[in-house]
């Protein structure tokens, strides 16, 4: 959203965080699916021109079925990543790390074979990278010493860009870079979704170009700090967020 | 579920696992409430007698609001855990680890002074030991960072018991008491949750005497795992489990 709007400003951005839900990450399929059409139809209700699926677990697994289901266009994360990861690696080798269900999906590893065939992928799913974020440990021992455990033996695999394939991970980047090496790049997909958001909404012609976006946040459960975290994230006053039940 | 199957072998288990939205330690009370009713209905509705709530969080948050609705008996997990505590501490000094949501309830906090009003309890919430246990790290060294960073300074209290206050948190008894020490007795609930649920159905004349209980396991998300999981649990073959919606 923060990347969304600072390339659309003159979008209004109906935001929804499945907050009574998640993690998505180590969840089935089948769930992952079910959640995401709840939150689609609810974004669709609200008179959205476009979703933007802002999160890998649910653009690895449910994107293909929202995309030939919704009526308006469905865009995900992993693909301008991976797009980025293509432009930046010049060894043809790019690590992925990301949920157990992004992984198992083999979304990321499909997404880069079909822009170079030749590409090599290195997968590795780093789940605990959630709640270490969660819990506002991005660079102490702990956050560390599960680094260190689960990026063991990557950067000997020969790659020179590493994709974060999930929300939280960029706000573990220094621990990630401390540990993988500053030969390789990290890549996550924020930029280059607002970017291709962007490319979309032209494309189709559907693009705001004047006024200010008057934003608003649901969520599905609402604990006190929420409004105070968004706030930092967006870099403004506390938004005001609403509770919803899907 | 295992203490109980060891100490009432003739009762029928109707088992419930929310997995879909798992975790609940760190959902607001509302939203915890609002699902341990969803749960709640779905038991009664597959005619049980009593009801469990073997979740700290539910049972911190959920459990008067249940037992004033419900016209079944409901046991929660936290009484019979103060109860154990409040018996084996000498020093009237108990330490309590738990999620967000069961400290924030302070649960453990008033059974605790209910049953002895000098006792001293020491409360810390320990979130990140469900991932770690979820991921099946249990004794490695991110796992002994984290403990280490949560226990900081907590046996210097003077505590002599500490509470294992959520379910996974026994799963992790060698790192916590590696950490806090000898002179500090591990306490958690299953065992005097299982014998409290027996003097309940003792004192309501409902206890089963005879015959093999025939279980029936149902969750919110099937994960292939999981039929692997519960028959280590419970030390049998993988039991059939049944996904439903809630």
């Amino acid at each position: 959203m923060s990347a969304i709007r600072e390339r659309l400003p003159n979008e209004t951005l109906v935001y929804l965080g499945d907050t009574a839900r998640v993690p998505y990450g180590s969840k089935s399929p089948e769930t992952v699916i079910k959640y995401a059409w709840q939150c689609s139809n609810f974004l669709v209700e609200k008179g959205v021109k476009a979703i933007v699926v802002a999160c890998n677990t649910a653009s690895a697994v449910a994107l293909s079925e929202l995309s030939r289901g919704l009526k308006i266009p469905v865009l995900g994360v992993i693909e301008p990543g991976a797009e980025a990861a293509i432009a930046k690696s010049k060894r043809r080798a790019i690590g992925v790390i990301a949920t157990q269900a992004t992984i198992a999906s083999n979304a990321y590893g499909k997404a880069l074979k079909s822009l170079d065939g030749e590409v090599r992928v290195v997968s590795r799913a780093t789940p605990l990278f959630v709640p270490l974020v969660e819990e506002g440990w991005v660079d102490n021992e702990v956050v560390a010493a599960a680094v260190k455990r689960y990026l063991e033996g990557m950067h000997d695999e020969g790659i020179d860009v590493l994709i974060l394939g999930c929300t939280h991970y960029p706000l573990l980047k220094n621990a990630i870079q401390n540990e993988i090496g500053v030969d390789v790049q990290l890549v996550d997909s924020a930029e280059t979704t607002a970017l291709a958001l962007e490319q979309l909404l032209i494309s189709r012609d559907i693009k705001a170009v004047e006024g200010a976006g008057l934003h608003r946040l649901y969520v599905t459960d609402l604990l006190n700090k929420f409004e105070q975290i968004a706030g930092n994230f967006l870099g403004c006053e506390p938004p005001n967020v609403t509770r919803v039940d899907l």
